[in-house]
């Protein structure tokens, strides 16, 4: 496909503007996908608002954007499992295949990933991209492109649940309503979680939680979370914590809600980096602590849990931008954070 | 077997004592153990220095001591698997094994548990107990009950190694030469890890380690731990790190010498109950934090190790002192911290 | 509670009857439970017909039944989490909880468990029974004593997921469509698997399992069952097989039907207790085959997944027989085998 | 390099003889290696014998040998870990990287796999071969090319121990001392499995085992396997069962002998491909059945723990003949089968 697409680019903190680039012509096992539908992650917002994340320094003009959906154009040479019109969701990290964790299955641990949006790396505000065939996953024909492009977080979401080895019959607690939060939840729900909790400063986000599925939920500004949780496990605590929230605050209470024996899963970042936990309350719980970075091996099985209608992935969206209001998207992604779930760029208008 | 007996006990802070009691009497399902030698752990000796740990106070008179190796002298009702000579280690915590942990095989979190020197329960720096016998566990002939009496702090030693799935082919460190220190790096070795690195401050500890088994040993005063563990590890980190050391300088640095995708194991409690870590840094490299709570399961497997020349228990005394001087072993243990790596009481003098 | 209570027994093969007996006084830590629903499983039947099951031989008169649900009416000493008026689930095992077995959790495998209905312990086709009330389990307002009857049964279908370790995402086959098949597909959908289809011969189980929720249904005696799974699984065959028909055909057929790497979880007997197996397919697909004995840990996640509507445990009776039509009840059961999925006795005429 | 080698093919059953071939050009990512040993396996001598392994067919010439060990001559574009003069093992399976087996870190079970002497793909009686340099372990300077190649099988025996999860505290049992025995053998002690007993029925199998650290044998023709086992596990059986024999008499014998809740790994292939196993008691004590397909993840631990020394690789081997008698070497390790542990070849007279 010969000609030129709109791409939005970040031309420096809290400044968006658009460029015409290449459309890209897709290489050997790459298909070129028409963009329809590109989440906006709390990642792209921090470079928006402070120019990097770690030693990750945006150098402008770049393209943000790692949560795509859209629509096959064109197919490259030794591509079979993809055909110009199948609607996919696209994984955004390619990995060498070669090294230690790749051989082993962990390919989200790859040294040498090439991520979208990870400077110096381009991510997809824009109307076109090619990308490696094996991570463009086609959706039935009842996951639609929007959701397509949300199961990059809900990817999240199902690796924190997996890494917590979610399963029926146990009490489980979010900490933390925003996407990540509630894709965490629905992940549990659909794995069999009987009961989840969410809890949150913000009521907004508890109704939201509320309205996707969650047990009950808890405002940690105005409850008491460890009494709540103690009455809701008789006393015991729970299975199970999800911490999204990336506050000290909410992952020492995770050590204070949780069983003897339990597993907590840490998610959310803080901003200094560190976090001040109660060490000593962890070893006479035996608690294991486990992690996520990204995810792996999760996309056929969240779209199959979209499909199902297991996930009420769509329900997560609170606002749609054109792409032609993107410095508006970030901008209200920005300053209204508190209303904003989630936010996502339709490319072309449909 | 009637009579008194001969028992040590802390009358206060910093000072002990001598009681006579009586010889208890076995009841059904329990054993009369002629007690020969007591280890002296980093727990009594907190009692002896404080008074308390956490909400656990002493009142005193209390007998402190949890480690005992002994002999059966007296056999109580419906025992059979064992009789009068029997030399035995005993495990210091009794449960109660109807609640969900004890149900679930994790007995060492049962919340009625009575551990020996666990306020108010007495411990055994005294010369006769009478136990359940299925925690009394038969030392094979070349055991002796010195090691019996060891297998205690080796126990958790194993249990950090499990907890850690320690196994052949792994590079692992070791913070801290102290007892468990030294305990979990046989363990490690005894599970078939290759390389077991110490790291340590005190260089007389640093020397035992190497002593028992250590592949090697980095001065954490002296050398830049990172840069050793890298060039150990050719670049790519500990596969798996047992912090013994209990201190947030250690527990941080295990951060930062673990490879992606391991596993830390955090045994040893920080003074003031909390440790600031880098989480940040945990989520990049996705580690797992597993914790240590006593132990479970693990007594005839230690024996064995022992028994089998795998684990050189003996090794890690440093010290013996008569039941009689029982002031001077306290006293020693507290004032001369880094030169005692292990001290026993000696009951009866063989 | 004083009194006599009627009691059906099996007072030789293929012969009922009934006797007055004593209404058991609960002991320490015992409740007495009015029986309300018993089911009649396979090895009821099995005694019924054989008078044996491999060593376990019935001496007449013989109490059957293992699958009960009824409520306390009389609590014993010591009894906190029960009183009079709840209504209960019965966990028919009684275990030693002193063994290796026990204490390491796997309480199911206890060499010294004392079991309903298997000689020369008495089952439950009777009035009322003294338990002891850790087995006997509340349940809910809306679960019924009669699916609390079944939670028996369910519990195996339980135990045989998570032996595979079922989970979001696979695609499962379950042969056989008798009540253990239909729990197995039913505790395989309440964890979260997505496709589950069910392999039976008859076509009355096979809409009994698409009325309970199974995915897709294959006739094994008119459809290629191979064929039909490859086109499922799009040639790469089936995550997790429950084989619960007990014949050597099925088994097998489960080993060509489950994909490289793949766990296939044996639930049924076989007649002559052996089975002929592609051990080298096996092999070549470096298939796990784990097995179930029963069922450890069950019943309170049973009784949640029940209660939240994750299981429709009462569609699974066919038939319903008055104590008093014991004699019909088995002999029905017999020789109607194929019609009848699951029957059970009401004791008291509710 | 250029120029000629010498090849050994099997030119049809019971038939080798020699071809000139072009010395192979290493591609990039490739390494060309003189080959100095490579080992006959089993399959090697099957399809010698019979000319096919199930479907897989000989069409002479055809070279046969995937147990190599050489040092590297010269390098292709783009290899780093290895330079001319490092002596290596060599990991004989090719796979794509890419299917759902690659990418989950379980390539041993790739169906593309290109897999040295598995028709149509040669193998290596010869003096060079082209190889993935991923694929060629370097060994250190204790180690030499004789255990190079003897890498091989010792990483089926290692991936049996794992499948197994072979560890310290078990009473093992190997079934079978052939060299896949004796590798599995010295490959759970290595793991630090305390005691490993291992079966056969020729004496001088079983007094090589006996030299290679087996704690004790035992002679299925003339003992009672059970019996023995039974005593020496103080009549709780064997908590790990490695079955290598391949035959029907012993998997079943593994059944008998193994503990309530252990596992059996099966590695060795029975000739008729099926193997009729007692199921019911598979059942009752709810056994795991695991398999083993080739290994993965391997070669760097085997290499340590031959350098260790935890493994005395060399001492499997019987009899090594020069290239020039591989006609001698393949006949003699038919017709002495009882004899013949271990067989290598000797490429280039060192």
């Amino acid at each position: 496909m010969d000609g030129k697409m709109k791409t939005a680019v970040m031309l420096g903190i809290g400044k968006m503007g658009f460029e015409e680039r290449e459309i890209p012509v897709p290489k050997e096992n790459e298909v070129l996908v028409k963009l329809e539908y590109v989440g906006i992650c709390g990642s792209d917002l921090h470079y928006y608002e402070t120019g990097a994340i770690g030693d990750y320094v945006v150098e402008p003009p770049f393209v943000l954007g790692h949560e795509p959906g859209g629509t096959v154009v064109e197919v490259g040479k030794g591509v079979k499992h993809l055909k110009v019109g199948d609607r996919v969701a696209l994984e955004p990290g390619k990995t060498c295949g070669h090294c230690e964790f790749c051989r082993t299955g962990r390919y989200n641990l790859c040294p040498d990933v090439v991520f979208f949006a990870t400077p110096p790396v381009d991510g997809v505000f824009q109307e076109y991209v090619a990308h490696e065939a094996d991570l463009c996953f086609k959706l039935p024909d009842n996951v639609s492109t929007l959701e397509g492009a949300l199961i990059e977080p809900l990817a999240v979401g199902f690796h924190a649940a997996i890494q917590g080895d979610a399963h029926l019959g146990q009490k489980a607690v979010v900490m933390g309503a925003g996407c990540i939060g509630l894709v965490s939840m629905m992940a549990l729900k659909a794995r069999g979680v009987s009961e989840v909790y969410v809890v949150d400063l913000m009521e907004k986000r508890l109704a939201k939680a509320m309205e996707l599925g969650a047990t009950g939920v808890i405002n940690g500004g105005t409850e008491d979370v460890e009494a709540r949780i103690r009455e809701l496990t008789k006393g015991s605590g729970a299975d199970l914590v999800i911490e999204t929230a990336g506050s000290e605050a909410t992952a020492r209470q995770a050590v204070h809600i949780a069983k003897k024996g339990s597993t907590i899963v840490l998610v959310g970042y803080s901003k200094s980096g560190d976090m001040n936990l109660p060490t000593s309350m962890i070893l006479d719980k035996e608690i294991t602590l486990k992690s996520v970075f990204r995810y792996r091996h999760i996309y056929p099985m969240a779209i199959d849990a979209v499909a199902s209608g297991k996930v009420n992935l769509k329900g997560i969206v609170t606002d749609i931008f054109d792409l032609d209001d993107v410095q508006e998207a970030m901008d209200q992604s920005v300053s209204r954070k508190a209303d904003i779930v989630k936010a996502v760029i339709r490319i072309n208008g449909n």
